[in-house]
């Protein structure tokens, strides 16, 4: 029976919800064995899935964990996805943003494996930040100041997390169904009404070209049709790492100044401003040029920020401590000319060699390091010029600037 | 490097002898995981591989193990290969009419995992028989009578052995060129000088059309080519059982009836001739129509069945006692009409279920259980006639006739 399903699908041929069924729970029971999982996953990665068999795992991933209702709390809940990209720290942006546009913020997010730590790494950086609410607290939460960010606390899809790790390790990561019932059955069991994906397309994020990001933007939105979901999607450059900081401090500082209207205008900002302008247009159900106009109004009158202060203090963080390390290095130019593009990948290495993220469950993360780029794409440079600021801890690394400034 | 190995053949793209060696090696060596070995086989399933890749996967086999040399002994060794089907004791007949033609024979065959034992198992039902006959006393055999039918002496492309079992179990075992390469390396490593391939094709046999026979055998000659081996083919059906037995002891039977003379013009007597015919051709250097001759000469005379009795007596085996069960049941006709078909797969089980054969390495062969056909294809058949003789031991079968016999 496993076997001829593997044969199936080696053949190019559609797999009934049955069939997929037996198989991915057979996994997750422990009876179909690692070699036979990750051969299926590659016939899938090379032969594709029909709509129809993205539906049926999608529904297999969800039946496999929880699924949380927020049905009870007023207002539609907008849960936000991104593919994950370096020095993507919009979530800290634009959930207070979106929060204080008044559309409820319900953010439980999970520890990632990467280059930098998660959301719940990142704001662990503030001193006492709490990300173990219990489902009671997160509720009152709610009610009270209309936005709480936290991590998991229950079981949701955990088909997911044994079949990512086992694609992570057998090179069967790139396949858009896969892609698109990983994150749609995550969202679905974490109790969204809607959802808007930021899907990153370049060298720091998964999918590295556009035509992949539009096939998984359709895929993702039919998913939800079938769950009577709204999704929309925004495809997103990853070339160049989101804003200056790579680190899960010096991000925070970052959000923070966002947040108080110190920086304009560069990827970031606009990325923050686009993903929270379509939430709350969601959220509150009106256009978008109305819901761009109440983003800009909570920033410029510092709601937003204030509602970020309100979310520290409420999870017992303490918004004066927040560890950057004290040990700085300086990237300088060896050449002057225009800064024409900054390496993602690259800057997201030389951050993991400082500690900033983790590659085994059980690495540790160092919160006070990173990178902070002094010089952005377009800049002009002189020889001699700071171009990034490497804040280090115990190790102090050798960063090769070609690889991560192209200056012509 | 693993990864982007993986992910190069998931892409269709080339892989070089070094990426294949390094993998493949990996992977002997216990480096690469068998989840990452079988993500990769399906890709190669999926999208193939370039004549130069089977040609360095051949290679690396070959050099895992050890490399025969029989340039020692005089005359052109031919040595044969079926890819297997039901009742296929073409060995124990064909290998005796090349001896007496004149052409050195010296057959080293592995015990095979399937419906019924291989040559070696199949030989073993005869009392006394030696399969583990040393380098030296083989040397002087075929020195002596030009014929050794034994287990293999040296450690023949471990490699295979352990690719192949983890194909079994993960839905990679129809690949044209994993098939190929798995062939060849091993009658190359055999120390073959020129290699006769009888494919089968049917429900029975690995491949079941004749498209895929023909590109596998365009494939093993050019690898034959590089290696400067002649290397001829033959393609014959595997959805009706060779012959009418299936069984060990049984098919010892119906190869010494043949050698007799006493069975004319069936499937298992034409394909004997073939392959017998072609093998004389290729080690006397004679044409087609001269090896046939030589071939109906040495049946006619009895020199071959002579030459089969002089190899059981050489190898320490009693002829008087192989052993047939004294169990045995019928499998009567419900009806009459023509025999259009006795499906192999269906034989292959039964005789599987009656003891056999093997699934794995541990499970024990009853030689004297099987299964002999008394009817074949093309035969009349009235209500009540027996199509079949079951030889049971420890269980009694039942067996669905309407399943294996297609009377129309």
């Amino acid at each position: 029976m496993i076997l001829d399903i593997i044969n199936k699908k080696r053949l190019g041929e559609e797999l009934s919800y049955n069939e997929l069924d037996y198989f991915f729970n057979g996994y997750l029971n422990g009876d179909v064995p690692d070699y036979q999982m990750s051969s299926l996953l590659m016939a899938i990665c090379i032969n594709g899935m029909s709509d129809e068999e993205t539906f049926s795992l999608t529904k297999i991933f969800i039946d496999s964990g929880d699924v949380l209702d927020f049905s009870d709390i007023p207002g539609i809940k907008v849960d936000k996805h991104s593919t994950g990209g370096i020095g993507d720290k919009t979530t800290l942006v634009i959930a207070p943003i979106v929060a204080a546009c008044g559309v409820p913020v319900i953010k439980m997010s999970g520890r990632g494996l990467g280059y930098t730590g998660g959301t719940i790494d990142k704001l662990e950086s503030i001193k006492g930040y709490r990300v173990d609410l219990s489902d009671k607290e997160i509720i009152k939460q709610v009610h009270d100041i209309g936005i709480v960010v936290t991590g998991q606390t229950a079981d949701l899809v955990p088909m997911d997390k044994i079949i990512y790790a086992l694609r992570d390790v057998s090179g069967t990561v790139s396949s858009i169904p896969l892609i698109a019932s990983s994150i749609m059955s995550k969202k679905i069991a974490g109790g969204a009404d809607k959802i808007l994906i930021d899907i990153k397309v370049g060298n720091g994020a998964l999918l590295d070209n556009k035509e992949d990001a539009e096939k998984l933007k359709e895929l993702m939105i039919k998913i939800g049709e079938v769950y009577g979901r709204e999704v929309r999607c925004i495809i997103s450059d990853m070339n160049t790492p989101l804003g200056y900081a790579v680190g899960n401090s010096l991000e925070v500082q970052e959000a923070m100044d966002i947040l108080q209207n110190k920086e304009k205008n560069n990827n970031l900002v606009n990325l923050c401003y686009e993903l929270a302008t379509n939430m709350v247009s969601m959220g509150l159900e009106i256009n978008i040029s109305a819901a761009r106009e109440k983003v800009e109004e909570v920033i410029n009158n510092g709601e937003a920020y204030n509602k970020f202060l309100e979310l520290v203090k409420n999870q017992s963080g303490d918004i004066n401590k927040i560890k950057v390390s004290n040990n700085k290095k300086y990237l300088k130019a060896d050449k002057s000319g225009v800064l024409k593009g900054i390496n993602a990948l690259e800057v997201g290495k030389l951050s993991l060699e400082l500690g900033s993220g983790k590659l085994s469950i059980t690495d540790k993360i160092d919160y006070s390091v990173g990178v902070r780029l002094n010089k952005l794409v377009g800049d002009t440079i002189k020889k001699g010029d700071i171009l990034a600021t490497v804040y280090y801890n115990k190790k102090n690394i050798d960063a090769d600037i070609n690889k991560i400034f192209k200056i012509v």
